[in-house]
């Protein structure tokens, strides 16, 4: 059921790397975890962590440095990769922004993508499950982050699944994706050209939705301001607003000289894994 | 004469990626450097790290989480290339463990490598320069490290160029480079059949063919106990017999369940780079 591709030691645990038969996909998927060497002796947190367009279920182990506090908090850490691959559907790879690595974590609705972009399902449901039965990690300590696609993610499943995900932190979010091009073109492919259906999938317009803090501990996000995407894609004003609308504490962290990659993720990456620590005591 | 390739804020410093038009070389030649925010104050002490087969500048600034340290103890870090690259000979590319990303840091005296591949020379004479000339680095303060083909890149080029470099230290370096397979096939191309000339760049013969420790405030290396490489290509017991021989104080560290790859790496870069800046201070 579960393929193990390989396994290397880290920091005292184990980074590994596994393939298995998504139901919810309908395709062979890979993911990451990393196990603390607390791991070993019981159940421990576990934090999902959603990459950013055109990566995948190895980038933020490779990148992020996450794994020495990982190690020293006790926190399991999970990447998926950010879409199905190699579905047969024509031009799934013609876009870096959309299509293969580029699955922005819903459930597409829309043909041919929905036969197989089911990544909400595969996310929420079936890869939460297959960790919590294949790995030692603590089902009711879960949190969730994630980079620009990746930060709408964690945002929009951390909002539209109360109780599952007991912390959320972002790293430049795409913020307000029903007002930018990235969303545009994914909403309106995924899920057709009704922009209500993409209002549900919108992390700004699900936090005003709420009547009251959804996560009172607040919520983490970074945000370089040498980021080229920042202006016209990732428009963290607009959740810095609806979070001020309904009273959710926000740290929201400007940065400057900090651009979109992986250099400015590391920098901060200490940060985060300290607030989902607290969070997910 | 440096062309900027990016730069990258990173730990209230700057990750940059360069090239430059190589004397030594022929060729252009890509490096990386990290600027800690020491830097922005004057000149700080500067790190060489030589990567192995298949690598290039990039791998170690994406992989290893060095930059968190370099931070913290106000070092540069310098990362070149690990061959020269397209320089048209046949065949250039055909191995992994030779020619192109195999340079094995020295100068090739065998056509038709002999043209181009003279990395020696680049790293211990026009990088150095070309660093010291372009970046706040003190010329008094170098130190140099690396892994596998590039730990014995760190190890010789430390004991053939007394003086150069003030601290060294390694991660599962290739030891013994006359007595093993990556070594033989690099050497036997690059230098020729004259098994003596081989050991002018193995080092555990140019360690033994010191009086006097060359540096005794110690060596680091650290080494996997689940590396692959271990017994066939890397031979660690063979430096250590050599340090022993001439009284070289060593540290070498064997780590069950770690493997040759980042992951390993990363786990203890920490370590090296404090025992780095204790011995450029």
């Amino acid at each position: 059921m579960l393929e193990t591709i390989s396994e290397h030691g880290c920091y005292g645990g184990v980074q590994g790397f596994y393939r298995h038969a998504s139901g919810s996909i309908g395709l062979p998927m890979r993911f990451s975890v990393y196990q603390p060497p607390q791991a070993k002796n019981g159940p421990v947190p576990v934090l999902f962590y959603l990459a950013g367009l055109t990566c995948n279920e190895e980038t933020f182990m490779i990148k992020a440095g996450a794994q020495r506090f990982a190690a020293e908090h006790g926190v399991m850490l999970v990447a998926p990769d950010t879409s199905p691959r190699d579905t047969g559907i024509a031009g799934e790879a013609d876009s870096w922004d959309f299509g293969t690595a580029a699955g922005f974590y819903l459930d597409a609705t829309q043909e041919p993508w929905s036969k197989f972009f089911k990544m909400e399902t595969y996310i929420v449901q079936e890869l939460r499950e297959l960790v919590l039965q294949n790995f030692p990690a603590r089902k009711d300590s879960i949190g969730i982050f994630g980079h620009s696609m990746g930060g709408h993610g964690a945002l929009t499943l951390a909002l539209r699944h109360p109780g599952v995900y007991k912390s959320v932190s972002a790293f430049a979010p795409i913020a307000a994706p029903t007002q930018c091009p990235w969303g545009h073109k994914a909403f309106s492919n995924y899920l057709g050209k009704d922009e209500a259906k993409w209002q549900r999938h919108d992390a700004s317009v699900l936090m005003r939705s709420k009547f009251t803090a959804p996560y009172p501990a607040g919520i983490l996000i970074d945000q370089g301001l040498a980021d080229k995407f920042l202006e016209q894609q990732l428009l963290p004003q607009e959740f810095e607003a609806a979070c001020a609308a309904v009273g959710q504490p926000l740290s929201l962290r400007r940065h400057e000289g900090y651009d979109h990659g992986y250099y400015f993720i590391s920098s901060f990456i200490q940060d985060h894994m300290k607030f989902h620590s607290d969070g997910l005591k």
